[in-house]
């Protein structure tokens, strides 16, 4: 509660406009609610202006629709991430107009589509084929946010040259999100080559020495191009939200 | 190279107003100079609008002072990172100007100060006391391109109401750096509280468990909060060059 | 065997009311049983006041029921730990008075109901939904050995105004147990909060960094609350037996 | 605050008895102060009835002093952990009543001596001579918070007799605190000789395989006997920490 | 491009023997296409003299078929390392010259067979039976770049005899490809043995203490012997390939 | 070969008693055969008086037939370790006097019954019920090589009278193996009890911080217990080995 | 106490040639002796043989001359491991008959010369020179226990035939202990070479990939070659021990 | 013995051109010698053509001299790794014509000097200034060898224009090796752009996730370029004596 709503509060309460209890309700509503397996968030939409997220992996499909009834209940657009065919289907017949992306793993339910944002689009570059199923869970997140994307795939630094050939795309976008297992060299060539912000996304392609993404992952962080940021192994929703969070918001 | 000039060079050439010797000079012109211990790049500055920026661990006072000395010359502005006083000595003797700051164990030397950015300041908080060396590099860096900032020092989750306190402070900034060792919980839950960019800064204090900073990277890589990104352990000066490229360049 | 029976003992033999082979099989009487596939310690109830107790992993259900028969002989009650639906079923068809509780993976035998202790309950708290398996093992082992227990789900730190919500609950704890996944963050907060013992479960839920819980557990041992102890990960038995050992038995 | 206490400040508003202001205030008074480097939390005494303390790793002499000072004003009681000779001197100069224990790495201020609690000894127990100084940090905590102690040093599982002919000893403790590094065994024979809380603290003694205390740490954690707790390497504060949460408070 | 060429180019411009379209087109001609999934560079083949290879793990069946379209289309051979035989099936129903190693789990298509090079054969030696897997990947690899081959299988170092019975084979050899797993001894002793590159491949043969093949892997780095390299966890591929590197080229 | 016989074969060359071939032919005649797939080394039962082993794992069923095939022809006895049942049915088809053991993972065929050894039992104990498979392969391994056993099973230390109770029984054996997973401290106990050798052997069993029993591991080799020696996770085979080489050979 | 003394005691007590009380202490008398600092095991000697032996490690000098004090006055032979210079001083001042081995950094006190043990000489062999250190740690050990000793210094398996040339001094060895670092290969040939007894001890010689010693002794754990037991990381002195139990005792 | 050498042996003793004494002596004459502190291999030379080598590290001034002693006695050209300056200077007393280098921490001590190659220069190349150390190392071992080397330094991938703009003289390259901390991610660019063998080394440049290397030597073990291979961190000796064995000898 803002000190500006609480002054207001107290001074109606002063001025007998509101009694102590009904002060007490209002100081103590609370902005999520106990439905058993879950407190779901209902601020947490206005606080940071996104759908409301499920991660699917862990929780049964009776966990996940009792959540998404919820949160359909009270009107909020909803994603569910990590979550397989299996379990969305349980979704999808008690919701059915949930949209479900096998490739990037992620259901998505809209109440209200959500607002195109005017920035330029985000930049989604990966550095091989096998990284396109975390790329489309990060498509899918800027989508839900409202934000414009473009891709750009298997560029990897072994044949820098392809690499070069886009450099104009990657300079114009408001944000890149580079995608890469393996030795996950390429934030450093693109951290080199751009000004706006690059959020690096290890992946867990690879085998051996990939180490099932960390050794993209300590690649990333020790990055000798300035200004980059990491999120976990295959967390293609994670970046999204990352540049959710940076980008101008619809009506800020 | 961009398209524009490239068509422009080459029709001078076929117009003759320009030699075969003197376009291949232009188009293999180089960016950069070798100074036998460094490649200097001349067009980062350009490219990010940012100082100059040595690595200063594993280099000699002599390499440190080769490359400044360059840097100086093209009249770049400059900042020495992860620098001893010891070493930090000898820069400022070659170039007065230098102003070190040992808490930060960094260095810096502006012939331009740098132009203030319009936006709101950015909030660089810490989890303990023991974290304000990494802030104060932090603070440098963000000096040095020209953003505003206000800290929030020794406000870790366990006495949350010290964080609840300035809550305030955190949602009016331009971004969030969070600052924190140990199990580098904080970003999770200021991540939780702000819409804005939040970039967590693991840091190497604590001991046993702690793992020098892995667990906080660990932690903080994994958390519950969506939207958060990471940088290396301590690297204060990564999160605030993040920052630069997340916020409105003056002339943009 | 105690000085004083000792003393007793001897004392019976040098006035002759015990010849020396009882005094020798006194001595000597083991308070265990070797059936082959196990070594069973009858005194184990005695000294410790709590079910005995079979890890399932590892075991064949044929070992299982040899181990339950010899423990049900003896009067003793039982629970089974980390036992799949399958290897229950045959534990259930032998011992028809068995309950499975497939949530917890356990299994519980009672042939004397516990004796409920007179202690506030014990908090049960996770930081999400997926966490709710490893609250039910909790749960399961704090009935077996009469404690009362309430519990509060998905108040991790990322909502954190969730978590001050239940404070009061927590307050009026007699200990409370944090069982959290990802970061690990809940219990450094939860600490703050409470003057009562905090003991902390990591859990395997989350992906890539999480590192199949040692990110949470290791960020619970470096936490910055002061006094939390740690269990190991998805060990939701082992909290409860360790609250069992802190709080104030029925007849002590 | 209480919701007894905001139903009798909302009152006594509405009352008069209080002006908009001063509920205000009221309800914004901060149980904690900025003293720039710090953030100190003068409500946790009383949450939870223990000296004020303060990590000594990594801080300076002077953000010590700085922090002491605070605490002693508003009349805490005060402990530093971790705190070498080097900076224990400054303090020791500035707040003379401070005494320093070199083998514990802590220093204590105390304003009004703890009061003894009413409860047997807690054991202190070390597996070998290499573990004491951990023990000296236990013991110190332990008589800061007003608990009696017994200790019983160098009695590892390699010579288990050692140990049996102490049973007595253990037996009668409110709680025992076992001190391991190398391979960290020794809590699981005393967990399953004795019914109080047994708590592990893994030291950093040992070589090679010891891993600076990481074996002995994952040793307890994965102890075979059940309701053993553990903390963070070297930590005896921190056991001893877990312990006054467990034992009744003089006015409890 | 090469300064000649591109002086050549430049002169024709100047000449007018080119439009600035035309010179513009060449410049900008890219040496790969972008087909949705994947982007093919028909430059390496040219740069590398090898095959184009397809990293298999990861990609779809559809995806494989795609990209083999388009080299085929171009005239390349094709290789596809690390696919099983449910995914290689599709690729050899859409090519059906296409040969299927499944030992190797390696795919072959040559639209024109290599040329033999006239260099000693490479030997491929193994430690164990169970490492032939990984050599037979090491085969079909030489093969595919015109390399002739030998092998010498399971001749681990716990029965040395039965290597240095084959040192005269191994001194014959162009270069040495040692494949081994467990503890990864058999590169040193050969190292020892032979003037010659030997090329260290650690297989994930072996349990435990082997850890997948790291402890091979680490095993083969610090080895004694000097100048052995060593490539990824059962990359036989990229040992045969970096044997490519290193043997005279059939032109060259 | 040794030296006696070099100098006798020499000796004979130049009394012509032999010609130069011959000399040749004995000089390299190899104590090892190339089936292809495996070089048989049929020296090491001579000199190891033991059955010739084949390790199971990542073999195919030709394979261990194979090989098999050529050490029965050569008269040996054979043992097969890590053998799923699968695998060794092919075996037992095509040599119907291999006897496999399910619990032990492991097939044996012997063609003369080895000579039992005159020396006291070897004592097998194992700290739970779950590490008797590991227990199962060490005994058929003490079988294959001559030497009797006896076995104590789940004497775990969190209930040390179960072990001190047996103590006897270890102080008369030749050696001790011990078995234990999860903290792997019972060797350590025994290794203080008896003067005969121990080796201990970590078991993969445990969850979380069990580590597949690199915790058992870590802990047995920094055991505080001296003389001690450890061999790989589930390595029963090895650790009867190690006995063997330590007891008296039948005719030494 | 083993049962026919046992016995003996009680018909003694049931005779009267024995009070109770003297029956009491003779059962209580312990083992061992409680110093404070240290609780000496006097009959560990007796059990096994051996000089009583103090981890110099994490010990004051005061606490190692506090230890000696009380072994010699019992009559004890004494060794102290890993003890530097400087702290040995102390030691000599006090107990002027101690040898000091700077290289082994060991320290021996010998009341009564050990017996030469009759079995033949125990083979000592190390990779390199830079294991030497380790080598003397294990001589020093085996004099103490009474073992001859041969070594065989730098023949590591990078050089086979230096190996090869001394392989009948360890064929007739009663055990070979084998020291190395970096890859740790040399044990897995000399496994293959004699029918003896092999501990493989792993040193922290190498860099980078050496892993401090793991690498070494994560190869000697998985080595190809059976029957080899493994101690830590350069404990020379365990692997002494470890022969010490292995081979026949004097009066044995 | 080659088998020639021995048919010519036997014969001569065949022919009584030899007597059996002589015949033994040339079959056991060994090409090392036993000095005490280590057994000098003098085949090695000659198997490999390279100047003896002594890994400094570990090792006393008095040994390095000692083993120095008798390389020198023997006419061989030594060469001493990893060796710091105080070490050194008792080498160069004993042997004056040692020539040290203290940022490639190496002694070379030339009898005869090498013969140049006739094949095109090494190109080494390093990514940062600070890795000069270790490109240092490299460039005395190539020299040592014979061969020529061509220096590019601090082009890493950040700037990757600098990388592009050497492009022609690493095409020339007989080889390039490719030093790199932090992420490690050039050899992977440099693979792709050239045909000849690349050998990277890692180099422990970095902090926090840099992991003193690892993550380099990782990233280049995963790298998506083929055919690459990697030596030790900090192993620029290595790399050098790598290329060694790929290009031709001077009489090869």
């Amino acid at each position: 509660m803002s000190p500006d709503r609480l002054r207001e509060l107290l001074q109606r309460l002063q001025h007998s406009e509101l009694s102590v209890d009904e002060a007490l309700k209002q100081l103590s509503e609370l902005p999520y609610r106990d439905i058993g397996v879950a407190t779901i968030d209902h601020h947490r939409a206005l606080r940071q202006g996104a759908p409301e997220v499920i991660f699917g992996e862990g929780k049964t499909s009776e966990q996940i629709v009792a959540i998404a009834d919820e949160l359909v209940r009270a009107g909020h657009n909803l994603a569910v991430t990590r979550i397989d065919a299996a379990k969305a289907e349980l979704l999808c017949e008690n919701h059915p107009s949930t949209r479900y992306n096998a490739a990037a793993r992620m259901a998505r339910l809209e109440q209200r589509p959500p607002q195109t944002r005017p920035c330029p689009p985000v930049a989604v570059v990966t550095a091989g084929t096998s990284d396109i199923g975390v790329a489309e869970e990060t498509l899918e997140t800027l989508a839900s946010v409202g934000l414009k994307a473009t891709h750009v795939y298997d560029v990897g630094v072994a044949g820098i040259h392809r690499l070069l050939g886009r450099s104009t795309e990657l300079e114009h976008a408001s944000a890149v999100i580079v995608i890469a297992g393996m030795e996950g060299a390429l934030p450093s060539v693109v951290g080199g080559m751009v000004a706006c912000p690059v959020i690096a996304v290890p992946t867990s392609v690879g085998y051996g020495t990939a180490l099932g993404g960390f050794t993209a992952l300590l690649s990333m962080l020790t990055s000798c191009a300035s200004g980059i940021t990491v999120v976990n192994i295959d967390n293609g929703f994670g970046a999204a939200m990352a540049v959710h969070r940076m980008l101008p918001k619809v009506e800020a």
